[in-house]
């Protein structure tokens, strides 16, 4: 079923593991890093830049480019990787989370626990969801079927079902109700999936199960004993770090270990290191490429002013006379060239040129920190690396 | 006095000639296409991706450096080369055409002869030019000595002489009033420079006159007499394209052909074959770095779709289906990347990598148009040449 794909683990430290996923459009080695092309493209980054920075996967949300320009036209241009100039692996998600993260608030409210957005979601029944178009405003209905029709139009390597994402605010027995619902959903994206399958993707089921240890291990049964090709695992992780932190090792633990085990939208250096002691291989997030926009620049713990940020900001007054580069170790582009001082003042002049190459350093921060901790598995010192990252 | 620059001229064909202009930062092959970095940087685009598109020089505008950050802040970062990240020739111009141009409306208006800006220019007088901080509304004087020395602690190689920026609307009393003003300017200017001469710097001095070939040549034989390194034929050169080709043509005769010829603010490919054919060396403009930002890219003859522009508009519809790359024989990352279809779509999605990827290709675009009539010159076939280009 999955004959084109294949997973292997190549080494490992207590849960923590390295291993390679193979793709269609070449290999993936875990513990790896998923960038956010949201819109079809990581925000001012040449494809070429992505590669030369270690990049080996990026993804591109589904819900966004069904609404425009559409998977229709997307497939006729030959499918996402040939429109937008990327021919490493490539991974869709299902379009579920921001329909609903977009329709409960915004997609910060939904994971910090807060409810004050205006609702762009219709209506959800067993069906699927209905919404407006974030474009024109037209009502639209993402099923399970139509995801995945929309998933393979796309065309990329990895694909993930289409599921219910449940509140943080409700209950138990909701909790409950919607993890069922997920995955009835996620049954009817993997009959689609094999109805159409050619080869050319993987398909990806989700745990559920919000904060409850018991529905995790339920949800993870689940999805273990039906026919994806990985994990992930998406829901509500809690209202704090360590609620995080205690779901997630939870799940993992449930979960079949021969398989790959994503960790949907998180992205913070701590969480990473927490994830992949837990037995985590890959994430994604938005937050290394979307911080960069707003002048901030991912640091190593030597590097920083202030202990609650895994970031320097470069528009604070101090930078604007600091002539070191960002990090003086990074052999990223943007640290072999421009100062924090440079950084500081285009940021304050509003010149695109800031944004670009504040991300670029944050890709490469990113893929060096993957790099690292690969290593610190193979050699047994995944702690120590921890201590200079984190 | 310029001991560590050179001018040679290696080929010629009629009056248009190629030649090496030597700088303490390298050389620079003329004719020779100067790219705008008006706020100390080339919108969107790294330096690294500059110098591998073809780039020899880039300037920076005095004006806007002397605003913000300021020229003390830039020489204690050590100089725009360091501060930028760029280690290739540079050129900063006077101030007074931003100074002068914002003073009596747009750049666009001053340069299509209309006149209905708000001023930020107070007066003038013998002494400078009295103006508004773009930046904080706060006074600012500019006068010949203060140019040259905001361009001294800038430390670009080739630095220009402050002159008025006579007004197209003024009759020829005015004109040769403001000329001769200039030229007052000026040599006060190569006073400064020669003061505070060392060896690092070189200077262009302006020829003004407006559309008189008297005033012309009167202003072609004051930069003559002074030693200034190099002559740049500035102000108004006239209200349609033919006047502006007799304008330079009647000026260029003038000049000490043993001195580099810069025409200021001139970037349009049929210009630039007229400027060449008159004798000109190098050109700068915002054009091709502007026009990105609205998406339009710079084509050959052949790629057009409109017999009155020299560029195509990728927000047009056709371009939403147009698998092409913006030029086909193209060798920028842009074309080898990108498609015209994903191009559009990323400008109507509103994606930051949409102005980078066609800045890029029109820096591209115009280094290599530099490049084929270095060639055309020395082989004496630039009529062919100019026919494949504009």
């Amino acid at each position: 079923m999955y004959r084109n794909f294949r997973f292997d683990v190549t080494a490992s430290s207590g849960r923590a593991r390295c291993g390679v996923i193979k793709t269609p459009h070449g290999e993936i080695k875990t513990p790896a890093f998923v960038f956010c092309g949201t819109k079809a493209s990581v925000k001012g980054v040449f494809p070429q830049h992505l590669a030369e920075t270690g990049t080996q996967i990026i993804l591109s949300n589904t819900y966004h480019l069904f609404s425009y320009p559409g998977a229709d036209h997307i497939r006729k241009r030959g499918g996402l990787h040939k429109f937008i100039g990327w021919n490493g692996p490539m991974l869709t998600d299902s379009g579920g989370f921001q329909i609903f993260s977009l329709g409960y608030g915004s997609v910060a409210d939904e994971i910090k626990g807060r409810r004050n957005g205006v609702s762009s979601l219709i209506k959800t029944d067993e069906e699927g969801a209905f919404f407006k178009s974030f474009r024109d405003g037209s009502p639209q209905l993402l099923t399970p079927e139509r995801s995945m029709a929309v998933q393979r139009a796309l065309g990329a390597d990895l694909t993930v079902a289409f599921d219910e994402c449940t509140p943080y605010h409700v209950d138990k027995i909701r909790t409950e109700q919607s993890m069922e619902r997920s995955h009835r959903w996620e049954k009817r994206s993997l009959d689609e999936f094999v109805r159409e399958n050619d080869f050319s993707q993987a398909l990806y089921g989700i745990v559920q199960g919000g904060v409850y240890f018991d529905l995790r291990k339920r949800s993870a049964e689940f999805v273990n004993e039906n026919s994806f090709f990985a994990s992930a695992v998406g829901g509500t992780l809690g209202s704090t770090k360590e609620q995080m932190y205690e779901v997630v090792e939870a799940t993992v633990k449930e979960l079949n270990l021969a398989r790959p085990i994503h960790l949907l939208g998180i992205g913070g250096i701590s969480d990473i290191f927490e994830g992949i002691g837990a037995g985590i291989d890959t994430f994604d997030c938005v937050h290394p490429t979307r911080i960069a926009r707003h002048g901030g620049a991912l640091v190593k713990a030597e590097y920083r002013d202030c202990k609650t940020r895994e970031h320097i900001n470069l528009k604070r007054s101090e930078y604007a006379v600091d002539d070191n580069p960002i990090e003086s170790d990074c052999d990223c582009p943007t640290c072999r060239t421009f100062s924090r001082a440079y950084l500081h003042y285009l940021l304050k002049a509003n010149e695109l040129l800031a944004l670009t190459a504040i991300a670029v350093h944050n890709v490469r921060f990113m893929n060096k920190l993957m790099e690292e901790i690969r290593t610190a598995i193979s050699s047994g010192n995944l702690k120590e690396t921890a201590g200079k990252w984190r």
